[in-house]
């Protein structure tokens, strides 16, 4: 029987692959489970090379780690017969891989041994993931079920762009990122280097760049070469981003005569978009972007050079009178006229220095060369545009990250839903795939995880799996299991969480401090910055950066109270437990408000999550007493409610919405 | 105002030094505080040195991380006027830092500055943790009250054993440590380095130590040279173990000729005391020990050597024919007299080689010489019997942290109580301090911390603060604050927990598992092998490993009982509160115990757990009624308690006695 994956399907397949994530394409379960335990061996066949043999060494690793198993130097080189998993290769693949790698693989699990086969490494990275997720602790010891797999891909570019201008990234969040990617088979990495509050590479051709322009805090040419490398042990592509003409006020801190506008410049510490920008009216600037792209083709191998184009506001062109007449000279009616010229420009240079150019759909116009790969971000609608034009496209609207909008929205997003579903099959091809955008205005290395995971493992499946694979109810609970996954391979998106809480609970238990972060959320969108104004030096130690995006409290206790008000009793005694325990919060919170600003600014929200504890609970009252509330007590909770679901400390509280419910019903 | 800091005083001396662990010697409150912030600039004036700016940079690094403010390059070299923190240091102190460095301080908080001031860096080192435990956020910002501290320890020697030989610890374990050491102010690392399970330094001059005797996992001796500094740069000793005659197969192993009984040897995988011995009466083997503790020696700068010394079981001895004819020849009547006679050989060698040598107590004997240290482990009655002989002593009785004893236990230990007390005040000098013993049997490099911390730092205090300084509940309040500090060092006590919960979890929520984890304990002292056969070989993924050493659970549920039971209304009410969770406990684990190996065990515990949580109830209801509880009712409950006093999975139920009391109230 062999079983393809679809939503409604997904029940009847198997509870086998119930934690896989993302879902593979095909799935049959066998009988029986192969048995892991410190007897665990691996061993390779076909072709073999060095980062597969690194690839083993990871496996042994994170079983040990994800089963607590002694394990080490599992590796047998001659162990076909014998070893429980066996890597099977049949060649190299790229020398640099491209979105044309063949990431297929086939994973054949019996009660006796465990097969990953790959046309290329490429696929057992994917496939080894797949086997990781499938350990799981059985009736005697740790086992992997009978199942064999046959998966591949449904986009070939599904990445995670990471800006380490705005907040500067450590390596050690780069490299646990890329683990965390190659989880959820992710596959390229874009690097958002250079904006105006920072450049983040060493130029040794240009070296003011990071010099005036990194406050110290770039990665040299070796960090970047050691990243590449880290990233195709896993299969992941590293498409570094350079954005011009706009977002340059760091590269002209260091080389102001390129500017359009008169210098000098510095790193800008705020938010939004600024006024700097290159002039593309003149040749040293074509020159400078030369020689600066043919040193930076160097140092990143991938056949990809994203030089960003976004967000150009036009005043510094509006302001100087040469551009102005170079706009007359060459009749271009509007600054995107002359930013096309600029764009074609920059992608000669680019493509004579062996790359092809991406850049923000911004650049998406009539002219644009058809071997521009367009990113679309203002809405799904260039997307369509793009490929309708003939341009290769990759989506990110909708897959803001930073926006902090739960994962149900970012996975029903489908490429090819929306505007592209009017495409033809040949322009639908055009569309590469999608990238997760962790923007870093209010994100730093404490935080970024939290961000990013596991959010982003719901968009990793929207783009390697089926188009059906569409339930969020199964999206959440995988998630769940990835998100566990992920802490084991060093993420910290959960272990960060209590000590940011502790952090801010000063002498209050955090306990009751995490009662109320569990049930709210940062607001939404581009709200932060309203009536606060951040900058890049602004701490994020706020309640605002422990809480996370997405409320799973919230939303298990929607689900609760839905069940409760259709009649399931059990519901109905666990809603009341929840309420009660909120209720009862804000009076352990209350005596530790005077010696903590950072828990001094939750306290009208810590009030109003007990307040509406206690609605919720009179609410149940009257429903289970079978009585109409009184018009006075109803006014007095719409009231709180309205109250409660304004954002105060940036924050929402989530559970207004299933009180609200409760309320209506005992109306 | 000037306090000395005693137990009774403390809660009328100052709010300001709440959270101080160890305590201080004086503390004097002053008036408003100095701010923390953005701005934050440290500097140094007297004498300077790398490991001072090492230190300096500390500070900023775990500043920022404590507060989350974005600190960075806050040194400035010449800013005594205007730095919010200046060290200043009046000499170099001692080129290799022995018992005799001085460590004491004094920690000056205005609203203005804050200037830590010693004698030598070691000061500095201690009055950097006291000021790093003093910030704390405010009402407005992070703040360290306006203070004056002056402070030295009561003990010269205040070690924490490792054992990396029975499980090897990497590198990182070693160094987290050594900050959680720095952190509660203890100043000597003892490494235990050989034992029958592994040999764990890399030798050159007799290279099949490592090669035969550690599996492949030894420190090299640049990695000891570098946790040396790294140590140093912390103002802690390292202080090496080689394990002899006894506990030596490891070192047997390559060098199996200078056994007392016929080889080969290799590594034991087995706990215990074990035959294999070195022959004391062959001039090859003080040989053999004369240039192996002369490299150690050069490795190690500290002025002490330990050479183990115990458990020496003297089979080997008793059936080695030549060794019965040495005793013969030399009137030794017993193979204690065969063992000193060894004893002075190897101190002479450690002599020779520059060192001071320690042993275990069982080298303790009327003839050992007057600078030998005694290592008392085996109760405080050698310590006194050492200083009465005129040795130096430690003690290590009573600070066995393997034995899963609670902190208050550990805590009521002092050095100078029991037969210490009789003591001259000449002989007490010749008490050193103390160290609290990590043993490796049960723990890895993934559990170690929980193990360590935070107990550790309830001894540490011990060793550090007045004598007078012993209430517990002061201690667990201020050591929680400690174990919150060591989670931002990067201890994993508290961020290992519920990963490892996870994986015991499989398909039951891991809210559940951790309502059991937090209330059970592992089994006390040397209970764990009953009945199991553990190696070094065996997985350590049960949730007696993940269970914490000390339910803080328990204890607070006792101390509400006990409040509840004369009267506390609010204290009842949190008690049926927490019956009630307990209660319902079970059933939402029970559907996941055939899907678990490792939740399966635990099932009788979590089912009595649950029981315990109905019969807590009941008799509050009994008690809240004011009626006697009927005969059977309570017989049931007697049976229920007796059954859950009984170690199941190696793991006792906590909160048994506290529900107990419960139970009897309602008869």
């Amino acid at each position: 029987m062999r079983i393809a994956i679809a939503a409604l399907m997904l029940a009847a397949a198997s509870a086998h692959a119930q934690d896989l994530m993302p879902l593979p394409a095909s799935v049959t379960p066998g009988e029986g489970a192969l048995v892991i335990d410190t007897g665990f061996q691996i061993t390779m066949t076909g072709y073999q090379e060095p980062r597969l043999r690194a690839a083993a060494a990871r496996v042994v690793a994170r079983i040990a780690r994800q089963t607590g198993l002694p394990l080490s130097g599992a590796f047998e080189p001659d162990a076909a017969a014998t070893a429980t998993l066996v890597l099977d290769t049949r060649a190299p693949g790229e020398a640099v891989q491209s979105p044309a790698a063949d990431e297929s693989y086939t994973l054949e699990v019996t009660t006796q041994q465990a097969r990953i086969s790959a046309n290329e490494p490429t696929g057992i990275m994917r496939g080894i993931e797949t086997f990781l997720q499938l350990i799981r602790p059985g009736e005697k010891g740790f086992v992997v079920p009978a199942i064999r797999i046959e998966d591949r891909p449904r986009f070939a570019w599904r990445g995670l762009m990471i800006d380490s201008s705005r907040h500067f990234m450590p390596l050690g969040v780069i490299r646990r990122n890329l683990d965390g990617m190659a989880a959820v088979k992710l596959n390229v990495l874009h690097w958002h280097l250079s904006d105006d509050q920072g450049f983040r590479v060493e130029s040794k051709v240009f070296p003011r760049l990071q010099q005036m322009g990194s406050d110290g805090r770039f990665y040299t040419q070796d960090q970047i070469r050691e990243i590449i490398q880290y990233a195709r042990d896993r299969g992941i592509r590293v498409v570094p981003e350079f954005d011009v003409p706009g977002h340059s006020a760091a590269m002209l801190a260091g080389y102001p005569e390129l500017a359009a506008g008169p210098g000098p410049f510095q790193i800008i510490r705020t938010w939004g978009v600024h006024d700097p920008t290159l002039d593309p009216t003149r040749d040293e600037v074509y020159d400078f972007l030369d020689k600066f792209i043919g040193e930076m083709a160097d140092l990143f191998p991938d056949p990809y050079f994203h030089i960003g184009g976004d967000e150009v506001n036009g005043k510094q062109w509006n302001a100087n009178p040469a551009i102005q007449e170079f706009k007359r000279a060459h009749n271009f009616a509007t600054n995107e006229d002359l930013q096309l010229y600029f764009t074609r420009r920059v992608q000669e240079l680019v493509r004579k220095h062996g790359k092809k150019m991406i850049g923000w759909d911004e650049i998406l116009h009539a002219g644009v060369p058809k071997d521009v790969v367009i990113h679309s971000w203002r809405g799904a609608k260039s997307l369509a545009e793009a490929a309708r034009q003939g341009n290769p496209v990759i989506l990110s609207s909708g897959y803001y990250i930073d926006l902090m909008q739960p994962a149900s929205q970012h996975y029903a997003v489908d490429p090819l839903n929306g505007p592209a579903a009017d495409l033809t099959p040949e322009q639908q091809k055009l569309i590469l795939g999608g990238e997760a955008c962790m923007w870093a205005e209010y994100v730093n290395a404490e935080t970024v995880d939290s961000r990013i995971w596991p959010r982003t493992a719901a968009i990793a499946e929207r783009l390697w799996s089926a188009r059906t694979v569409t339930d969020p109810e199964s999206m959440y609970r995988r998630m769940a299991a990835v998100s566990r996954e992920l802490d084991w391979l060093g993420l910290q998106h959960r272990s960060n969480y209590i000590p940011m809480l502790d952090r801010i609970a000063g002498t209050a238990p955090v306990s009751a401090v995490k009662t109320v972060a569990d049930v709210v959320e940062p607001v939404k969108g581009y709200a932060r910055n309203r009536g606060h104004k951040y900058t890049a030096l602004s701490p994020l130690n706020h309640m605002v950066d422990a809480a996370r995006p997405e409320s799973d409290t919230a939303r298990e206790f929607a689900t609760l109270v839905d069940a409760a008000l259709k009649g399931d009793k059990a519901a109905a005694a666990r809603v009341r437990e929840k309420l009660a325990v909120w209720r009862a919060n804000d009076a352990r919170l209350a005596p530790a408000y005077g010696g903590s600003f950072l828990l001094a600014e939750v306290a009208p929200i810590s009030q109003d999550i007990s307040a509406l504890g206690g609605a919720g609970i009179e609410a149940l009252d009257y429903i289970a007493a079978r009585k109409h509330a009184p018009r006075a007590w109803i006014e007095k909770q719409q009231a709180l409610i309205e109250r409660a679901k304004q954002p105060r400390a940036e924050l929402l509280i989530m559970i207004v919405a299933p009180v609200e419910k409760l309320v209506n019903a005992a109306k």
